[in-house]
């Protein structure tokens, strides 16, 4: 069993992770870390896991963090993150961050989007963004994760097999993102309430969302080349979900469908769908999956991918086990097959 | 008062038609058909309505809906209505058509996206378009005015102030709209179950949808030249609302906040988004309110328009009352003026 | 016109007061109070207010407000509202007050269950229970009126024909309620949050709920005996609405339907629905209204009352705004006739 | 490997199934049975089953399915099932029926409150009632299981301990329950349709509710007598979750905590929430738990007992396969222990 351990677990990216690792066989949590919660019976936090867990919350300095865990999952928020992570990666403990920390690989695009400044810029340097699909053996062989935002997830996973292909102007991208109210995270706002968000759609972060820095990386990366991107996000009144809907304009002949089939055909967590159909988020609720289908746009040069993923698992906590299971060695699918939950 | 009837009003257009038709100061209801329910209580099929309406469903035939009725609202499905319109027109009633029928101008697109041929070309011809933002004129003295679509109002105000200024490139025009369930009307349909539907988002008919053509003459007209546009629909989790992120590539420099203050100065139903704010579909709920907002696209020469509408109301049943106002010289707010319901 | 005030306007309830009074042909409104948002336009905070409203938010004092205005709605919270109410009284100016402060006579039960003494014993004294189907005439005298709870609301009025007739066991009487989230208030909770609330159910308050002392005060009064009340609410995943099912054993033969119908065969917002029929909470979303229907339960001598209201509206602005009606000689039904909105 | 089959799986309680079996460690499908659908491959209809199922719906004869299962789930609609039964049984499969058909032990009451006669008297006489917790080794031994209803479940968990206990008077139990909209089933209904359903709630069949005769049967078989039932059930906004008020009059001091904790200690899937607390249905999402509360009413002799479960996993499908496990001697827990899912 893996000695593992959870740093700053009462959000809901750490929920899910304790969902996840509850029944993971190769994982036996140590520690559940909160500041706000020392003492407090997981849960009693969470009554969904009344019977899954025996922890209460710590909050134990990072020598006992080191000595208990082999690997730690850290939850925190960005800025937090990079403070708590050094001292357990200085000690040699295997860190798989979720927080925007250690994503963006240029210090100065983090500061401009992040309005603060890296602390850690060689754990920096060392981090492996935890985009299984595209950083496969530099996760296996990695001591520190960046996991991805759910957005970029989404976007990355959709356009790949366009860029890689060459078939789009990749300086004319547009990515129109959708997300359910748990990319908002668990702290109070008033525009997380029921009665603000339900019964509502809206675009937000038009100026300028964080997410885009880390897109634009990472489809570079993929590209080999700079790109033009338009990001925007959207608040969808529901828990969990991302539909990505992703527009390029075709500058090479190819059959789309093909492409994506070829591309993803060994990725256990990408499905493309069936020509001429649209994935819902629904049919990944739970699920460690990106779902995407390709179409032409009528009367137009422009490709158009529809992607969607759970924000909450293969935007966030199922990514970071997935790349925890490659990290450790163990099968990439371990605790990860469970279907979506529907209806 | 007015004598006012309405054809099949048993779906979501006609029940919204209902609602503000009941309250409205210079309307008499005379007759509200449907051949399905005759003889019902209208308000024993909606209770919402108990103590506002005292009528029940009737099927009477042409004579007798022009003897009794001064304007008809038709909210019947495609197909039927120019079939249902014809009589009523020749026998000189007004007629207010929320159908698709009489909204493309060219008959052959019309038989290519709806799949029929049209069986009144010259009552097509003489339908006036019935957005009042650019066609207040000929509303006021029309016999017959074909109501424009839900996504057709929402994209059409979103893009009329670029294009009238001539700031964007016609030829690149995005349109990712979102709408909610009630979009899809009240027939019973799989993907409209609530257990199907709630706490899920896709995108949908990414091959090709019917607003397509409409949209893309309503620009055509306003822009005066020919639009390249690519439309992609999506299913949003609520009963109601639309929103529609328009993106479209700057050619020229303006100040964009102006420019949308400006074009909708005068409009008592398009209010325009303090700079740097995003509407929420809530805003308009109940409303016959068209709220927009204008960005520009972070390291991108793309404008970002954000367009919500409450697509029974501003996108069917209150533009066509507002059409009705126009068609009988009425204030054009009457019965209209009832803020959106929020929260 | 009469001129008016709201008094802590940034809630749900504030904002659906400001809702129907924006309408309401009588009434100007002159004072719209927040401490924390002085100087805020309101429309900024409601956006669904623009075009309706050309007020701030402002923080007078008690003179500048007994000056401005010949009414004042107070929507402060419970604790608050009494000592924001003396000195407006002490001016003459008239108060409707929809916090808990002056509906329980006895100070020492207000004492008990809402932990804090009573600093306005004389004006509690001189308060008149704000519901006009069993307080017409004294609310049309009063100067403070006190509106009543939103379950009390729902639960008097299904109840109230049966404990008139003498047809049930006082003694024994159970109230199972379900509320919409609205009803929590516009203050930040953990359990109002919509991945909180939506796609769940529950109980809350078996031990004891501040609704009961005022319901069973309220039943006492109309069966002019003591009686027994169980009384449990539920949070429902929506935004408004609270249904009362009502069960009590029946004692005394009668035909129900006819019962119900009689008693409230006179009021306005009153409606009793045909025998075998369930009023839906949606059928009074946004409107003043009460429905309920009564049934006999199968194999059983209980009488089974299902009652329905909008908690925002008959459940507290609607109400309060009716009860201004008859404060000020209105008629009682101005601006609060628009039927609910459905769908 | 068990081979099983499943007869009528493209409704809410069949695709619950297949979501619980793929993932089964001891099940092998072999037969997924639907007259409309066959030839569709399983995951069409389904999507989040991609990957996790290589099968086509298909239609076999009784021959062909006992030939190829072991045993076999029935999720037909009621009065499908029993002639859908007793060909199987009747050539030695096991068979767990989800539908009502083999519930009601007097067939007379089964064909007052069904509306039709019952046409297996023998195999009813035969059928074992599936609620592993009060009819473990009836089950064990069983070759004919009737699955409980989704209320019949959440309410005999519920009020069992109290009847056990002879603690409460039996004569006046009532049971004031709500359920998400999956319960009405995937049949198209304008009832179940989102912009019906959502954002609304009601009581319903307060008239009586076929569940009520279920409930009463497994009341008296518990209580040893014959037990008096108020029974109202409601829609819920929501896809999952039953939720059970209950109250009983305490005719016997205890300490009904432990009670409770002492009724279900050793069962694995009911849950005694701690003392003064209240079960959520989220907390049982997608889980084959029952979670229950017990609360004592202020001023009141009344016990309420709150308790919840997932109805398409302890109130159908999660239930069945735990019974399934008791039937083919495995681990009564096989496959069932994944928590629920919460965000």
């Amino acid at each position: 069993m893996i000695r593992t351990g959870i740093i700053g677990a009462t959000g809901y990216t750490g929920a899910e992770l304790l969902r996840l690792l509850a029944r993971h066989p190769d994982v036996q949590l140590t520690q559940v870390t909160s500041r706000k919660e020392v003492g407090t019976r997981v849960d009693a936090l969470f009554p969904a896991l009344r019977g899954h867990l025996d922890l209460c919350f710590t909050d134990p300095d990072a020598d006992t963090l080191a000595a208990e865990c082999d690997v730690v999952f850290s939850a925190t928020p960005h800025g937090a993150a990079m403070a708590v992570a050094a001292p357990l990666l200085d000690r040699g403990v295997k860190l798989i961050d979720l927080s925007a920390d250690f994503r963006i690989k240029d210090a100065s695009v983090f500061e401009r989007w992040y309005g603060l400044p890296h602390s850690e810029p060689d754990w920096l340097a060392n981090a492996v963004y935890g985009l299984p699909e595209f950083h496969r053996e530099a996760i296996r062989s990695a001591q520190l994760v960046a996991c991805p935002g759910c957005y970029p997830t989404a976007v990355q996973l959709g356009l790949a097999p366009l860029l890689k292909a060459g078939l789009v102007d990749v300086s004319d991208l547009i990515a129109d993102c959708k997300s359910g109210v748990s990319g908002a995270g668990r702290e109070l706002k008033l525009g997380s309430m029921l009665v603000e968000a339900t019964e509502s759609f809206k675009a937000y972060a038009a100026g300028g969302h964080r997410h885009l820095p880390e897109i634009r990386q990472g489809l570079e990366a993929i590209a080999g080349a700079p790109v033009g991107l338009v990001f925007l996000p959207h608040l969808v009144p529901m828990i969990r979900g991302i539909e990505a809907s992703l527009y390029a304009r075709q500058i090479q002949k190819a059959d789309l469908q093909r492409v994506f089939e070829d591309a993803y055909a060994d990725e256990p967590f990408v499905d493309v769908m069936p020509a001429g159909s649209h994935p819902e988020t629904r049919s990944v609720r739970g699920a460690n999956v990106c779902r995407v289908a390709v179409h032409k746009a009528p009367d137009s040069d422009r490709i158009i991918v529809s992607s969607v993923i759970d924000n909450l698992v293969k935007g966030a906590a199922g990514q970071a086990v997935q790349c925890f299971n490659l990290l450790m060695n163990l099968d990439e699918t371990t605790g990860l097959m469970a279907p979506a939950m529907v209806p």
